[in-house]
C-alpha cells in the first residue's frame, strides 16, 4: 500500500475534535450542551448580503478574476481607506477565507525548513498551514498573568534564527482575545525592520473591539510597507463564516506578484460568496454597534462570572469574542472531556477548547481553555453556574 | 526588504497569460476576439442549481462541515453509485473546487523532492500545485500523431525512480481530449501495483465523451483500492466553474484520514456554493444528452474544419472540450500573439492556447496550441475561416 507523506502525518488534528464524540455521546445522553469551543457566531449575517445572493442572476457561473472581483477588491479598498488606511485595489488579492491568504502567505513568503515566529497560544490552524507549507513555527510565550501581551523584544530576539523569514501576530488574538497597543506594534515594526522579516497580521476579529479601545493596524504604520502582510476575512466581521471570503493585503509588490501565482493556480475564489460579501461592505455601522455591544455584555458576564468562581482566573480581553481562563484542574482537557462524559447540571454542560492545543510547547497551557462567547446572555449565565458546579464535585479539583 | 520564497519565485505563471495584454490591445483596437483559450463554457448552470441558491435562507451563514455537507456527500455516492462506482459517503471529501482537491492530494501523498509522472502535454496547474507543495513532475512523452494515447508502459518505467510516489492522469484530458482505454487504464494499473504507487485520476470531465465512447473510471478497477485517488469537480459537469466545488474521493483511509487534516486546516468548503452542488446533482440527464450533443457538434466543426487547413493537424478527441492542433509554423506561441496584434479577417480574431505552456519539456509542442470548443458553431465557423486566412498571410508559416 502506497503511504502517505511524512508532511501529512505532521499535520495537527484540530485540538477541538478529540472532545467531539464525547459532546455527541452526551447529546445522545440526552443532556443539554453548550458549545462555547468554536468561533461559530450565532449573529445573523447582515441582510444585505442575503437579499443580493438571492438577487443574482448568473446564468453562466463562470470563474472570476484570480485576484476576485475587481468591484470587490475596489470595495475593499474603500473600506480600507475608510479606516486612514491607505491601500489601494491592486494591494489586494481576494481569497477563500482567511485561510488561503495564510497559505499563500507561507508559501509566498517561505520555503521548507524556513522559521515563522508566533506568540503562543496561537490559532491552532496556524501550524497546519505551516506543517503543509513545510515551515517550522517558533513560539514565544505569552503569559495570562499579564493577559497575553506582547512577549518582550528580548523573547523574540533569542527565537531568531538565519532561518526566520516572518514575525506572523493575530490582532485582536485568537485565542486570547488580546489587543496589541500602538506601543507593542512599534516594538514589533523595530524587530522586523532590524532582522528584514515579514511581519505577518492576522487582523480578522479588526472590527471586535471594546471598551473604546483602538484597533491598529500594520497597514497604517510607516516604514512597514514592504514588511507588512495582513490577512483578513469577511468570516467573523459579517458573521459569514461559511462564505469562505477573505484577502491578503500587501504593499510588497514581490510579494503580491507571488501570491498571485499561487492565486493564479486555484483559478479563483467562490464566485457566490464573493457577491455576497461585496454586498456585506454596504453593512450599516449601525450593525456592528448593535454586535460589539452584544459581544461585550457577553463578555463581561463570561469573564466576570469565571473570576467569581474560586481558583478561575479569566483576563479581560479587549478584542475578538474568545476568552482564555486558568482553571484549579491539572489538566483542562480532561475537564472538559469530564464536563461532558460525567457531568450534567440540570441535564446540562458545556464544551470548551482545552488551550493547550493553542501552544506549540507541550508543558503549557494545560490548565487553561479557551472560551468563545458566541452564545446568547442567558445560555452563558447558565455557563458559568455549570463551571461552577462541576469544579465543586470534579475530582481533579484543586483545592 | 523581505525576499518571496524559492519556491515562490518557482511556481510557474499561466502560459496563457502572457497573452492577455495582446487581447486587451486587439479589443481596444476595435478588433472582435474570438477566445478558444480558456475553458470556461458557454453553456447555462442547470436551472436546478440557480433555483437552489435563490430559495436557500440562511440567516446564519455558518461553517459547513470541513467535508462538506453530509447530505452532498450522501448526493454524490449516489451519483458514483449510478455509475456502478462502488464510492461511500466517507470515502469523499468535498473541496474548493478540484485544484484543492489536487492541492490536498499533493500534500498528503507526497513531501517535498518527491516525484509524480504526469503523460505530456497536461494541465499548466498541475505544476503550479506540485511546485507549491515541493513535488517534482516527470514528465512522459504523450505524442499527437496517435492522438496523445497512452505512452508506452516502458516509458513510465524508465521515469520511475525511489522518489516516485504516484502517476497522475486527467481522464479526459485536458488539453488533449484523449480518452484513455480500459486497456490503458490497466496497463497503468499494473504499473502502479508493481511500484506500490497512487494512480490519481483527474475525471473532471467525466461526462464529456463523444461517438459512444465509454468513460472508465479508475475508481471502478479491482485492485487499485488503496491506489486509487480521484480528483473530481462541479465546475465543467454542471457548467458551474465560479462555485469552486469538488471532491477527492479514495478508498484508501489513510490517505483520506490525512487528506481530512488538510481540510480541517481551513476550516470548511463554501456553503452557498455546496447548496448549488447539492441542487447541481438532480439535473436532468436530458441537460448532458443536449450539452453532449452540442458539444459533438463543436468539436466536428472546429477539428475537421482545422483539418481542412494546409499544413494543419488536429486529431478527434472523444472527450473534454479541447483539442490540441499542430500549426504549420515555428512557434505557435509567436503565431497566437500574431493573430491578436498583427492580424485580423473582416475586424475578427482569436485566441489560442500555445500548447508549450502544456509541456514540461521546453522543445517540445512548440507548433501545438489548445483550443477550447466553448463557443458556439457559428463562432468556431467564423473562427476556422480566421485560421485559413491567417496562415496564408501569416509570415512564418510553413509551406
Amino acid at each position: 500500500m502506497p503511504t502517505v507523506s511524512r508532511k501529512g502525518t505532521a499535520m495537527p488534528s484540530s485540538p477541538i475534535r478529540k472532545l467531539v464524540p464525547f459532546a455527541e455521546e452526551a447529546e445522545r445522553a440526552g443532556k443539554k450542551v453548550f458549545y462555547l469551543n468554536i468561533g461559530q457566531p450565532d449573529i445573523h449575517t447582515p441582510e444585505v448580503a442575503q437579499q443580493a445572493i438571492k438577487q443574482a442572476d448568473i446564468p453562466v457561473l463562470a470563474y472570476s478574476h484570480s485576484a476576485g472581483f475587481a468591484s470587490l477588491r475596489s470595495g475593499l479598498s474603500k473600506y480600507y481607506n475608510g479606516k486612514n488606511l491607505p491601500v489601494s485595489s491592486e494591494e489586494i488579492i481576494v481569497t477563500t477565507g482567511g485561510s488561503e491568504a495564510l497559505l499563500f502567505t507561507f508559501g509566498s513568503a517561505m520555503d521548507e525548513g524556513d522559521e515563522v515566529i508566533i506568540p503562543e497560544p496561537f490559532y491552532a490552524n496556524y501550524n497546519g498551514f505551516a506543517t503543509a507549507s513545510g515551515v517550522n513555527v517558533v513560539p514565544v510565550e505569552a503569559n495570562i498573568e499579564n493577559g497575553f501581551a506582547l512577549p518582550p523584544v528580548s523573547a523574540f530576539e533569542s527565537a531568531i534564527t538565519p532561518k526566520t523569514k516572518g514575525i506572523l501576530i493575530c490582532n485582536p488574538g485568537n485565542p486570547t482575545g488580546y489587543l496589541y497597543s500602538k506601543e507593542e506594534l512599534e516594538q514589533l515594526r523595530d524587530i522586523v525592520l532590524k532582522h528584514d522579516l515579514f511581519l505577518i497580521a492576522d487582523e480578522v476579529y479588526r472590527e471586535f473591539t471594546y471598551d473604546g479601545a483602538e484597533h491598529y493596524s500594520v497597514l497604517g504604520m510607516n516604514g512597514l510597507e514592504e514588511h507588512a502582510i495582513v490577512v483578513d476575512s469577511f468570516s467573523k466581521r459579517y458573521s459569514m463564516c461559511g462564505a469562505r471570503i477573505g484577502c491578503l493585503v500587501s504593499k510588497n509588490k514581490s510579494f503580491m506578484a507571488t501570491a498571485m501565482k499561487f492565486a493564479q493556480a486555484r483559478l479563483s475564489p467562490p464566485t457566490y460568496a464573493q457577491i455576497a460579501s461585496e454586498a456585506a461592505l454596504k453593512t450599516p455601522q449601525s450593525y456592528f454597534d448593535d454586535v460589539n455591544a452584544e459581544y461585550v455584555e457577553r463578555r463581561n458576564i463570561l469573564v466576570d462570572g469565571l473570576n467569581s468562581i474560586d481558583g478561575v482566573f479569566c483576563p479581560k480581553p479587549k478584542g475578538a469574542f474568545y476568552a482564555v481562563a486558568s482553571f484549579p484542574v491539572k489538566s483542562a482537557e480532561h475537564f472538559a472531556e469530564w464536563l461532558l462524559s460525567e457531568f450534567d447540571h440540570n441535564g446540562k454542560t458545556l464544551m470548551m477548547a482545552p488551550a493547550a492545543g493553542f501552544y506549540a510547547k507541550p508543558e503549557l497551557g494545560r490548565q487553561q481553555a479557551r472560551l468563545a462567547y458566541v452564545l446568547n446572555v442567558e445560555d452563558l449565565k447558565e455557563c458559568i453556574e455549570i463551571v461552577r458546579h462541576a469544579l465543586q464535585v470534579y475530582p481533579g479539583t484543586i483545592k
